[in-house]
């Protein structure tokens, strides 16, 4: 589907529960599409990206967020900002490396997930898996390539779920980048 | 996927964009799963329909609306309190037939269609199909059958978005019912 130009940024509050319930939707068409998890945790990751690269640019029109000086501000504008925005929670930002190139996400509630178990055929499945899509595409579009995997998972019965984000590199401006 | 029985309804609130292009990948995977639009239209109706059975008990416990006493009370929560809670947007209730068994929502803004262009391929597909599922579903856990379908799409080229709800009648209680 492509997207209409004349994008507004009024902003239109929802609950999360009818986004929780049509994410599962998708999941669950996703495992009769493909034959493994592995498949479509790819699909989801893909999916996420391309969601990325579109969802920047009404992030920066709505946020008005600047250039982040450093991966510190990248990672606080991440959880309190576009979080908040898009997904009604605030991760805490937390296990920085020393180098300072990697932290993880920690969230308590993952609304994606709300009201989700896991088939035992499923174990291997990454449920919410797009929002690391996400996450990668949209900061490419700012010129940031990180790499971003679900590190724990509630919904493996990890006592959390942590988003684990890796920054890659700095990349060149005016290089064209597109959908996948 | 299944439902864990410890929701909560403690409110997330969050903006629409991250669910319309979410929902966007859905649509976009079922065009590519379906051979036509009809059958995707179908899917998405009976995707709407599962969700609604489940959203209608987290509508209940979190508006505290009571049982409507007519028609004309049912379609003012839905518009009121279920469209604004659950997709930030508040239709209005109208076009009603003379036996008051039929009324129309009109969206003046459909959050699922936000930056949509329908691809000349796909004229016949009725992209935000899964509300009108959504609502039959949660109606008839209520004790009531509709028919609910869209009579006119802003993505089809019309002036408004309207979404045609007909009574068919009141469902004998303590009939099991479930997914489709």
């Amino acid at each position: 589907m492509s997207r209409q130009s004349n994008r507004t940024t009024d902003s239109k509050k929802m609950n999360s529960e009818l986004f929780t319930l049509t994410y599962g939707a998708l999941v669950t068409q996703l495992c009769k599409d493909y034959e493994n998890d592995e498949e479509v945790n790819k699909q989801l990751d893909k999916m996420g990206y391309n969601i990325g690269v579109r969802l920047i640019e009404d992030f920066l029109a709505r946020s008005s967020v600047g250039r982040c000086q450093d991966f510190r501000e990248t990672a606080d504008v991440i959880a309190k900002v576009a979080f908040k925005m898009y997904l009604g929670v605030t991760p805490s930002v937390t296990n920085w490396s020393p180098a300072g190139d990697e932290f993880s996400l920690i969230l308590e509630n993952n609304p994606l997930a709300d009201f989700v178990e896991l088939p035992d055929n499923h174990s291997t499945l990454v449920y919410s898996n797009l929002l690391c899509g996400a996450l990668r595409g949209a900061l490419e579009m700012v010129q940031m390539a990180v790499d971003v995997k679900f590190a724990q998972d509630t919904l493996r019965g990890d006592g959390v779920t942590e988003i684990r984000m890796k920054f890659i590199k700095r990349i060149e401006e005016n290089l064209p980048a597109g959908d996948e």
